[in-house]
């Protein structure tokens, strides 16, 4: 359902059982850059409505995912800090074609992956981590972040055909599973 | 009560009368950038709790205000469209000096300033504008600026001296009243 084309591979629950701290920092500040992403996206299609309604849901949710990931750090006494992100971001957006409609379509592609990843990591963390009331809250995320990705996918129909969101979708996700496989040295969300 | 150093000059309330349309369509854009004034704010000072959530709240008014000017702006039949925005918001912006934590405290204040504007702008629109249910508009924003007036003085105080703030925000109103009396010569929420 989330067209990822591979699972995540083993090393990265080494890396949370070693780090799970980082990762949980990690995923604090992704849920604001979630929030920055969808703002930048109503700005940058402000005419279009209909993604406009969506990206003001999104923000909501991301911020309150950011409040409450800050709410579990807090309870497990994991200071709040700033940290270096890992590339997994950077990497997708330079994938985003330059020129429009395809620069529109491939920036709410890439968002769509991202969505996808989290959520097939939240269900890992979920099974995976011994806290109940981590596993809980990773449990109580994962819908959110599947309905995120379909709605990233189906805005992207509106940039472009249909066929081509598919085929676009398969390239940028063949590109996802290559970073992931490569891996990023530090324990991070999308390490 | 808003800090404010002239009331608006009656040469608005006539750009007002001329081109309503262009009022309202920058109020829709100048509820977006607030948005994301307090999104950037959230951003830059991640690690301070209490401005996350005050900002958290103020993000979701903003962007529930701008579908609120969109369905007043389709209601009256006027094309949501791109514009050239004002000099207001950039004159306010360089300001803002480049040191921590002066450089909070101003950009604080500065979204403080633009919010008491908007304010007494808005209560202008309440009596002036003669649609009815654009005037109830205008009437209902009014106490949600006000309080995210109050909330941008207040966060400053965490990062300068009580009467510091109180000082910085008497100069920089002196500013604003300047660009204010200045003038813009197009139609806009803040010309």
């Amino acid at each position: 359902m989330l067209n990822l084309q591979v699972e995540t591979p083993d090393r990265w629950l080494n890396q949370v059982d070693e780090d799970l701290d980082q990762v949980l920092l990690d995923h604090a500040h992704c849920e604001l850059s979630a929030a920055r992403t969808a703002l930048n996206l109503m700005v940058a299609y402000v005419l279009y409505e209909p993604l406009t309604v969506e990206m003001t849901r999104i923000i909501n949710e991301e911020l309150d995912h950011f409040h409450q990931v800050l709410e579990q750090l807090n309870r497990l006494d994991i200071d709040f800090k700033r940290q270096q992100p890992g590339h997994y971001g950077k990497r997708l957006n330079a994938l985003v074609r330059s020129e429009e409609p395809m620069r529109g379509g491939d920036r709410l592609l890439v968002a769509a992956l991202i969505e996808a990843r989290s959520c097939e990591r939240f269900c890992l963390l979920r099974d995976h981590v011994r806290d109940p009331e981590l596993a809980d809250f990773y449990g109580s995320l994962f819908e959110s972040e599947a309905g995120h990705y379909a709605t990233y996918v189906q805005l992207a129909k509106d940039f472009m055909p249909s066929d081509i969101v598919d085929q676009r979708l398969d390239e940028l996700a063949s590109e996802e599973a290559q970073i992931i496989l490569e891996g990023y040295s530090r324990a991070r969300m999308h390490s």
